[in-house]
């Protein structure tokens, strides 16, 4: 599988689609933002720029797209006047692989978002000037020294590749199951580790050429509390679509092959791994690194955040939140006339599961500074 | 009409598309190349900044869209060689209407052109960063001061909207035509010179706050040589589309009002009405000022450039290419079911003209500084 060509999120606006399938997304924004404000208004009130040129890595094509900008700008607009500072320029970039839809960013969201900017902010056409950059963030994607903020979240999760090694001629790591599992062999965490740690140093390195010493990166992905490669914190979604794509063998519909060869580009590193790559690689300083939880099997906590998943009404919304990130991988490898069955069986697995136990769905929270 | 929402070049790759009917525009930019190579040659022997921002306005979505960027940095390329100078980065922006297709841009186009940079030049990825930046150019596109090079080719004759005044209640100025006709009155040639004016000291104004001064623009678009506002070097398309739409009228398929009340987005200024314009406005120096004609009727001259409209297939070529241009427009105003036949009557037209006078196109290119 090319990563690069065949992973994007469901485009449109339909049932299936991520701009209506994202709540859990936008939940996690909601919970990341105070470090996001922290950071940007730290990184401002140091040198008060002129402008402030911004990337949002991974920046997918619906509801979300610009919400974090639109909190930054606001950020900064509260703290101007209060200190009554003019408002300064801001340049925002719009991240993310080709596949993504850029069009409806373009034609819908952007006008939409301008207008607001202006009615509730004053703030003109001439003030934020919102580009779209298509490419790979495992690599370079700005100039250098021309990044004051950078933003990404529910993205560095996806790996630039499926680590190699795990299905050769002949040789099957990983059979039966699409991510680490209790039951894989510790050479599939090795090679998921080694993919990830070498994607994430990538990642890291071009970064550190494109942000100005003294700027800052906020990244917020999936990722463990627990240094134990099987937990389920990140992967219960893969072991239930395994379950899944099994009894699609069973039916004789999908070829066990096709199972064993397959494996999700993905990978929620732990703390513990994730702040060795950023000693290693060298170029940041890790400023804070939090956890965010997010409860996928109970609404409550989460009521205010329109993210209400109702005890009857989780299996479904789990199993479409999971759909629209990940379909277009499964169709790639299975055939897109299986991926209705494929989601319908799965959506049983997780009410199943969840009538046993919690979805808990962990996310690491990095505020980085580029050093020098 | 809504010009930003309306206005945008056919889509796709099909036989009415603008990707296959562009090779009058790629031709003017051809023509224009040596003005671009000195003018951004002057500007970069100047300073040798370590970045070059560029800006193309009006970019469409096809074989044109990276033509002209692909040949600054040869230029650029080779005169660094030349110096053993050590390459630029180049920041490129791809501006047009948000209508434009950029996921096609994005998908298709930018891959390749990476691809041929890296190969035919060794230009890594670490060295180009291509976005795209969907709005209208009649206002502020890019922060202050940011950008080194702007250009633009066959774009800024479109208008930001259709004079206003040409079709209030009860009083229709241009009646059964849909431009400057030798039968309009003179207030309709003094509306559309006054939208001129006005769209084009906002361009100006707009791009003054955005180049760097001692940075450059060039310009090219349709004008006339001729101070006479019904001269045929520009119109002549939308004369024989205004015949067409008439006969329309007479067989009963669309109201005569629905012509009487349109008018095309449209002007081709003078030489004289331009340098007036810049003068006034005032923040940029008119370097030079050049007549590109292309003969339409006539492939002979254009043999090399792929432009190549033979004696009888350029009535159709001719009709298609003004097709992928304008066919939104009358499709917003006349229904998308009657474009067909529109285009088809269009090119009776068009051989029958031809076969009386030649199809002579005029461009101007504009060279300037920003002052300062």
């Amino acid at each position: 599988m090319e990563v690069q060509q065949v992973l994007h999120m469901n485009e449109g606006v339909g049932d299936t689609s991520y701009a209506n399938n994202s709540a859990a997304q936008r939940s996690i924004i909601t919970k990341e933002m105070h470090i996001v404000e922290d950071a940007i208004l730290d990184l401002y009130c140091i040198s008060f720029p002129k402008r402030l040129s911004i990337a949002d890595l991974g920046c997918s094509s619906g509801p979300n797209t610009l919400f974090l900008l639109s909190h930054i700008i606001d950020t900064i607009e509260m703290k101007c006047r209060e200190l009554s500072h003019p408002l300064p320029e801001f340049q925002m970039f719009l991240n993310d692989l080709p596949g993504n839809d850029f069009n409806t960013i373009f034609r819908y969201l952007l006008p939409d978002f301008y207008e607001k900017l202006n009615e509730e902010k004053g703030v003109g056409l001439g003030q934020c000037f919102v580009a779209g950059l298509a490419g790979s963030f495992y690599g370079r994607l700005f100039p250098s020294k021309s990044l004051h903020f950078v933003h990404s979240s529910s993205s560095l999760h996806w790996l630039s590749q499926v680590p190699q090694g795990l299905h050769n001629e002949g040789n099957t790591l990983n059979k039966g199951k699409i991510y680490i599992s209790k039951t894989s062999p510790p050479s599939v965490f090795r090679a998921y580790l080694a993919q990830f740690q070498s994607d994430f140093s990538l990642f890291l390195k071009s970064r550190s050429e494109e942000v100005i010493g003294g700027g800052c990166m906020v990244l917020t992905f999936a990722g463990r509390r627990s240094s134990d490669p099987f937990s389920k914190e990140c992967s219960s979604q893969w072991e239930l679509l395994a379950q899944a794509l099994n009894d699609m063998v069973s039916q004789g519909v999908i070829e066990q092959e096709q199972v064993d060869s397959f494996n999700v580009p993905y990978y929620a590193p732990s703390i513990h791994e994730l702040e060795a790559i950023v000693e290693t690689e060298g170029s940041f300083r890790l400023d804070r690194l939090e956890i965010i939880e997010t409860d996928n099997s109970n609404g409550s906590e989460d009521n205010e955040e329109s993210f209400l998943f109702g005890k009857f009404t989780s299996g479904p919304k789990i199993a479409k939140c999971i759909r629209a990130i990940s379909e277009s991988m499964f169709a790639d490898q299975f055939g897109a006339t299986i991926t209705n069955d494929l989601f319908q069986i799965y959506e049983q697995h997780v009410a199943e599961y969840l009538s046993k136990e919690k979805d808990i769905h962990t996310s690491l929270v990095l505020s980085m500074t580029r050093k020098g």
